[in-house]
């Protein structure tokens, strides 16, 4: 089977520009296939700030009023996924960028109102893995940012780690996958804020039962369980470094022998 | 020879969403092989006002410092692109949103520093015809927005009329192309504001002369008789209701017979 890996590039990888363009060299030249997601956090952070929009979130998820969708919109699908496209396109990958809108990439439905109005927020409904598929063997390099839509005319505001672990699900009959999380912290952390190398489906709930691992990890590690329970070859969590030379923290649904 | 139509969208047409919905609406709908372009240019001024970056103009032509690229990348590239996308979606369009370093779409370069330094801008080197294609055979409506890249991780900022008479040249060879340049204004204008209703190469030179054809239409109809040299079945210019059910100002290299 051939080789896919994708790369989710979130954190202060994406805002520190030589950080950045080191991970996607590095990247550039891995072998095989290849898709890039990201979010851009920060710089939707800084930018609602500069405008007056007040930045609420909720156990490590945004509250997308109307003001920020436009704000996450313009950050994440035009100025984050250009420059990275842009990037890329100079080290001589054909880098294609989009939103789950393009192509109808990604379809998702309004997250529902339940104790907490997420405003417009998504959660992905559907991933059109021909297309996907059309343009990997076309020899492109698809570039996902963290919008997506509901094909009905909204878009929506929709978890980087999540639209990660959809595509790798969805590319799993066809692929070889390896999910890349890549951030900058080294990978999981203990209590010590040592890595912790292995991370278990049994493990995982004791830790979380101890709160060594609680807020944004717990989403992350539940995308990562998801997409290994869909037959994805690997999921690591780490920094570039670590990352892109074997390292971080690998996440396996069980200890083998 | 199958049909092209491309449709350039800009001005307040953009800006009013009523009005755009029903113009997409209306081109959604349109026989044949679509393509949409889009430049944003008031939204860009507002955000640039917001954040206290000067909005310069030289010519109808808008000098793009760094802090400038990165709004109006925001903005086309982003915000504008996307909601295009997404509202083509709905109308069951198969919309696929790019700039020109997408697929590597459309390359440019800086302009030349000469009497004015435009900073940003680009000026088109080459349509990757083969993709364009490959898409429009694909049952894809490509949307550009008028951000290019040089391959060298740059984007430009990139005038919108020229990139549609670029990609509607670089079409020629391969479909009949129809190109549409669709504003607030009924067409270009006589000096008693009525429309011209047919300009050839020759009436333009006198419309220059006398100066009834002025600042930002000038580029506008050279794109225009441009395309037209290339190849290009027929340039109109006017607005959407004129444009959609004709009229508007049908522009033509010469008056038949």
């Amino acid at each position: 089977m051939n080789k896919l890996s994708i790369l989710k590039l979130g954190g202060k990888v994406l805002e520190d520009e030589d950080l950045r363009t080191s991970v996607l060299k590095a990247f550039a030249h891995t072998p095989g296939h290849k898709i890039l997601v990201h979010g851009g956090g920060k710089k939707a952070d800084e930018l609602c700030g500069l405008l007056a929009i007040p930045t609420r979130m909720h156990q490590g998820r945004r509250i997308t009023d109307e003001a920020t969708l436009e704000i996450v919109t313009m950050v994440y699908a035009g100025l984050i996924n250009k420059q990275l496209v842009a990037t890329l396109q100079s080290f001589g990958n054909n880098a294609l960028g989009m939103s789950g809108a393009d192509g109808n990439a990604i379809q998702a439905v309004k997250r529902p109102v339940a104790d907490i109005d997420y405003g417009f927020a998504g959660d992905v409904s559907s991933v059109n893995a021909d297309w996907i598929l059309q343009l990997l063997q076309s020899g492109l390099l698809p570039v996902f940012c963290s919008i997506t839509h509901d094909r009905r005319g909204q878009l929506l505001n929709t978890n980087a780690d999540t639209i990660s672990s959809e595509i790798a699900k969805s590319m799993a009959p066809h692929f070889s996958v390896d999910l890349l999380y890549c951030f900058e912290k080294e990978g999981v952390l203990d209590s010590y804020q040592k890595v912790i190398p292995r991370i278990t489906w049994k493990s995982f709930q004791l830790l979380k039962e101890e709160s060594i691992i609680t807020d944004g990890m717990i989403p992350k590690l539940d995308n990562a369980f998801g997409a290994l329970n869909a037959g994805v070859n690997s999921v690591v969590i780490g920094a570039p470094e670590v990352i892109l030379n074997g390292g971080g923290t690998r996440v396996v649904m069980r200890d083998e022998g």
